[in-house]
């Protein structure tokens, strides 16, 4: 029982053919051109970042406020750094992959834009921190089987998609492109929980079991907002200009108020619908129109079909209309 | 094209702006406390458990009857000083910000406390084994795309999660804080499927696919269960005490009784809510109150509005009321 | 503050009664039996499979086209070993777990058929990459909130997903069982999107958001078919034969034709339902039926209680029939 060498005679002839596809499809390969920004060291960046606005949660124990501040000047001098470069790497490829200028005719300084931005990013960091806290203690004020803040931060995955939102938000407002995307979709696989950094979202802040949830591109979300698993905040249809292709930029998701709670796979869609402050939107509701402040939306009628068991043929319309799911 | 060293000056004030936080908001950082559970401790201990579940499947190949002992008395030698160090750490920590107890009047030794509990735990790993088992053959009888139950144990992630939760049940049996929650939200992260540790869910288990599941705290699940991607098992609208503040101790989840089958996408919300056994609740079907045994619940007339194709306007109320979605 | 060593002393013991287990409970352990496929060699397969694809990406950087020869080849002749290997693995495992082949009896040379299907399954590189260039194109054309091609492939889980499947696939229609199921799975937990291997799924196609998509096994999917989150292609109730067991080899999942778009949530149920080609079904759409092509379907009247703010009882039948979820 064993494998034939011979065989693996055909293997540089199929190298070849592979590499041949590399210039006949060039489109999905990334040969010869400047740096892209790195995936492993983005990611490294943000797990530094979550160490600086959480320290004493995950990584480093034995911290105290004698030592704290060689741990996170240390952080952020790396930081630095690496935000620096992977920066600079984004911008010179969006100039050369969207805008279309030419590597010999640029003479942008990438890396010193790089670093100018790296450094405002990090002056943000205390009002993240102040931010954050109100999200951490949303989760706690918004789930009856949660203890304390410290299983929030430790356990939350809510609070994970929208930390890492925030620190990719605030990318994305200084003119970084690609980077951003790399973080919240980097969230997406481990939360389930997919938020686009372009999105506006208000203090205190939570989303429970997460699972599913999308926050779309140009959402507009106020303050003490809850949403429940599997929440779609999404677009109705693209325009299209005249020659079919999709319109890219205008507002094609809703706006949420203030104080808003929307259940579990309720589906909210379109740029001009507006969730009116203090409104509740049930479990399971598709909702495409406006509503008023302080309006409860609700699942009326399950037209449902119940048979066997003690009924016949049930009534079902009085189903208790407070009902969400949580 | 380079970074200027000198504007790295600045670094050390942000430093001390961002460490001024640590006490301005110190609810956000664990600093100069008794520690914490340790998360890639305890995700450490539920690969060595899952090892000794389904020995052979796999981080070690080659076992035998003859050579197995040596490996799982290893493994438990380990998890005893593991779980015993972290049952440990999660007592010390509770205590102190839950209970509220000064750390200098505490006498307890919960180091000795933790040594019991993770010796118990261990010894309920046979018949966690016997449990299993049962949801190994869950997932074969209910699905038949399965091959075989070796495909279940190796790729199928409702096991994967419904194994986390098993454990994770022990331990919030035995009054182990935190831990439990951090191994489930683990599972979730994998699976996409959230199952409170304090749920009860009886043998032969089976959830397919899975991603968005959830099952809430006080939830009680009977035997031969199944349930299919996207259910909710959840709460309608808190009750707050006086203060507004929601009570954190009652039945909010429902009661599914043995040899219910719940269909994709379904949400059945409510304490008092009791699925009675033998049921069928039909894919995407919202229901909020109580259903007898042997009964069927599906989505009678969606109401749906079908233009274009060979049809002017269709009535589609007529769709087979069987349906329901795996 | 200790733990008491004497307490150990009832480990072995407790590790007997769990070996004890392996005999009394066999189901779910894999002791003294051929080796299985080892799922962190199927995994790093997958990594290298997908360099090899998108090259540039992720990995490795500095690549071009002097060099990337070395790399590619480099790759591929130890992926010929690598898939070789597990293979041979799995072929052998299913002829003894699902064949009944007694061991003793088993002249089949495994590993050269493993090479033979290893070798076959490589020679499809290139035009997967064809084909997987029209799936990248798909993403781009349609989701307005995407900046470039590059983005897809850095950051898009529907491609993730999409190009694990289309590996695992290939694999499946060469007859290797057990290895595809442990790719898709794997990209279920990276994307929460589960694709079946045995799915067949035309060029340009695109999943959007991604999260809780199920396709299932005997699905037949056109060309430019555009599907959203939560989107579930599923069995209507399983048929059991006279044994009551479920019946394994049928077409239990939908058909969707050319340029069909399934918005979010939408559900689509049975073997015998045909989506028409350029149809679109809306969001939170549930369909058991076929539809003719051109057709589109939404939601008509959700029956939606509004309560409160600016209503009294408002009629939401006037809801924009357009509507659908991006």
């Amino acid at each position: 029982m064993a494998s034939d060498l011979r065989l693996k005679e055909s293997l540089p002839n199929l190298t070849d053919e592979i590499v041949e596809t590399y210039t006949s499809v060039g489109t999905i390969n990334h040969l010869g051109h400047c740096p892209l920004p790195k995936y492993d060291e983005v990611i490294s960046a943000l797990e530094d970042l979550k160490d600086i606005l959480y320290p004493g949660y995950r990584r480093r124990e034995g911290l105290h406020i004698g030592n704290v501040t060689y741990h996170v000047g240390d952080l952020v001098d790396g930081l630095h750094d690496k935000l620096t470069t992977q920066i600079a790497r984004a911008l010179q490829h969006h100039a050369r992959a969207e805008l279309g200028i030419d590597p010999c005719q640029d003479r942008e300084d990438y890396q010193a834009r790089g670093q100018s931005i790296a450094i405002s990013f990090l002056q943000r960091i205390p009002d993240l921190r102040r931010l954050l806290a109100t999200d951490v203690r949303a989760a706690y004020d918004g789930d009856p089987a949660c203890k304390n803040l410290d299983e929030v931060i430790l356990c939350y995955p809510g609070l994970e998609a929208v930390t890492v939102y925030r620190l990719a938000h605030e990318l994305h407002g200084l003119g970084v492109p690609f980077i951003p995307r790399m973080m919240t979709e980097w969230a997406h696989k481990q939360t389930g929980i997919d938020i686009h950094p372009g999105a506006h979202i208000g203090p205190h802040f939570f989303i429970d079991h997460g699972t599913g949830v999308v926050v779309g591109e140009t959402c507009e979300i106020g303050a003490y907002v809850k949403l429940y698993q599997g929440v779609t905040l999404g677009a109705l249809s693209f325009p299209t200009d005249a020659d079919g292709k999709v319109i890219r930029n205008m507002k094609r998701h809703p706006t949420i108020e203030d104080r808003v709670v929307i259940y579990a796979n309720a589906t909210v869609l379109g740029g001009k619908t507006v969730i009116g402050h203090d409104s509740v939107i049930g479990s399971s509701v598709w909702l495409t129109r406006s509503v008023a402040p302080y309006t409860t939306v609700t699942i009326e009628k399950p037209d449902l079909r119940i048979r066997g068991g003690d009924a016949t043929e049930i009534d079902v319309t009085a189903v208790e209309p407070e009902a969400r799911a949580g």
